[in-house]
């Protein structure tokens, strides 16, 4: 029982998640990392939310080895698994199919950052990830999704710390954070500044992103130094 | 008392549908079949869904002919006994107006499948069906619904059991599946899948489909011999 | 207490209607008649939902006069009054501010009937009113508004009977039936093929009507001599 | 223990906010003020609801100086300052992220009035302020917000009671009024008519204002000396 720790705090995110309506039937996981370990807690596969107790997360570490656990990880674990080993400094991974998230992602662009709901918790557009390719989606096809959105991040110059998020081309989103309660609170903002998004875009379709300077503003007012939100 | 095992499916499965959210006021209906004896239970015609009891569905044979209950079948019930003669390998049928599957049918228009949340459940677009002519309206109107829901698939060459559901035209969805559970989960997915569409259209009119290699990796990650989803 | 019978029912159907969601705040009335009495019960003005009583109703005779309560009747008394002298055969008038049926009524367009769901409650497009003059809303304003609703209805031939709900232009939906509660079941389908219709027109604009043999077959379906829904 | 009195209807007023469906996450604050007394009690940054109590509340005079109080206050608390100093009349504002209120900040439009709901509460459309420059965000910004809020009101010559919310553009509504549950109300009603609003414009892109008639007779109908709503 090396790892209880992390099998908690992954069956408590798990169990959360449907709370925020961000989940229909059973489209989402959460997973949790212990970084030192390299090793990392997820939920099985296909099981009912109202069923999961903590013994049934699947530990593995990070080449893919299962370290704890009886049941099927989930199909998207090798997607989790590369983006603990691409994104240093992520401690928990959430990925739903949150439907106004899921339309950018559908509708293959970028979620724009409208205004300072978004730049509370995202320093600038959430990128919406390449078409896969044939060969990448016959291959490991898992894998190679982390793989791509790690590509969106790189290629584009994005600190993956700093926009917590990614859409995944026709498919849906990805958020992280340095906790599970974190990362699925991050992955609520995101479906929440989509919908907004949606409804701007509905009214005005050549809506300008908020100015530099707001963005700015907004985000260092709650993250790093300089931070003056909250009590601490 | 011989069919009361799909009299208990089917109340359940009727229950099941309001909690959904997919029914408003009495709009929908399930029915299950037991394909060897060639019956099927149904819900009688409007009566509130609190007050149904496992006794209350009505009992027919594939003719028509009622073999148990004693209320008025649903008016949809030559729909339903139709679809199961003509699609081999369904056993549970369901309609409902859900929203945002109903604006496509009024629209006129396929459900395109544009990600993999569609992927997961059906292998391409959702048809919708052509309009009925006054011959057909002024006949057999409930039975000639599913004579044209099968001329849709048939002239496609879309296999039933690989894209479960259909939208009439300037009516709503019907969905089906092994059992009532699925046939349900099957129409909620479809409302899910058409709301998520509907957003997605409003940001991008031009949308896309997923690409084939996708939808055919997605579908076959949950269906047919190659599948490696869940615990099965 | 002579009244007691319509003040119970327009009590319950006061009391229904926050819950169908139809109400936000408290916008929204409903009153019954008495049509040989030639006298209705209606909620009182401004007073917050939980905590009407039966006794709060306020009854009035056609002509205004009140027959018994204590309380100052709704604001839209005279717009109840004028449409249970204008249209015969209701006892029962349901207004409220409904959001997607306001939005029709903003937008000035006709509610047009786009399917099944409209046919089964309404004999084709829910008319909207042409505004009101500077006369009209500067004298007995809420009188002048069931005059131009019955203007709408009258100039175009409608029976109100057959299509009971309107549009009020810049305003909302009035519907109204035989009894409260069938009148807050009209009240909740014309908001629901409302949202279906705001959906339906996102995907395809120029959307057409349902066909007219569409129509008069779900409608005769469920009302008039040949009707075969339910189980009378 | 002097301003219990507005540190207690602050806190039922910031315990209410998340059940109106107006706040996601944290996204939201109140505050009320003693204007004889020139102080004003409010809301701490970052608490959760569920734990906040009345002696959580900072109360600051018109100065930005705390009176009572052992927490930081809202990061927002120089905006509700300079509201309290600059609209004369106001006892409360409130400050939330609620979405279609959002959409119109983000498109940068003003909220048109386009029927009677907007009318009953509003005397005009909601103006959206003008883009923020860089010295103004990056000086005081949160004390800016309300200069730039109260600019929008005075260049245009709107009277803050009459008009009581405004858009900031690219962030989100703030409301006032009164009383905390007159002030939390109107951002209610700010809400529902946006969403009304965007419905509207969605199957109507050029939807004319409601006709400046109906929109006097539906604000003086229940504001000013010839108000005849409610009860008193």
């Amino acid at each position: 029982m090396s790892h209880q720790s992390i099998k908690e705090e992954c069956l408590q995110a798990n169990l959360e998640l449907p709370k925020t309506g961000l989940v229909d039937l059973t489209f989402g996981n959460v997973s949790v990392a212990d970084p030192k370990a390299r090793v990392f807690a997820i939920k099985p596969s296909g099981v009912d939310y109202d069923k999961l107790r903590a013994d049934d997360m699947v530990v593995l570490d990070y080449d893919g080895q299962v370290v704890e656990g009886e049941l099927r990880p989930s199909s998207d674990t090798p997607t989790h698994r590369c983006l603990y080993r691409r994104f240093e400094g992520i401690r928990s991974v959430v990925h739903t199919h949150s439907r106004s998230a899921v339309a950018f992602a559908q509708a293959g662009r970028d979620l724009p950052c409208l205004g300072t709901t978004h730049c509370d918790y995202f320093h600038g557009a959430i990128p919406c990830t390449r078409t896969m390719t044939p060969e990448e989606v016959g291959g490991e096809y898992e894998w190679e999704t982390a793989v791509v959105i790690a590509e969106a991040f790189e290629s584009r110059g994005i600190d993956p710390l700093n926009v917590p998020a990614v859409l995944v081309r026709n498919h849906g989103p990805f958020a992280w954070g340095p906790s599970a309660a974190k990362a699925v609170e991050t992955a609520l903002a995101l479906e929440i500044v989509a919908d907004m998004a949606i409804k701007t875009l509905s009214i005005q379709p050549a809506a300008d992103p908020a100015p530099q300077h707001l963005l700015d503003k907004h985000f260092f007012r709650k993250h790093g130094p300089g931070a003056y939100y909250g009590q601490s």
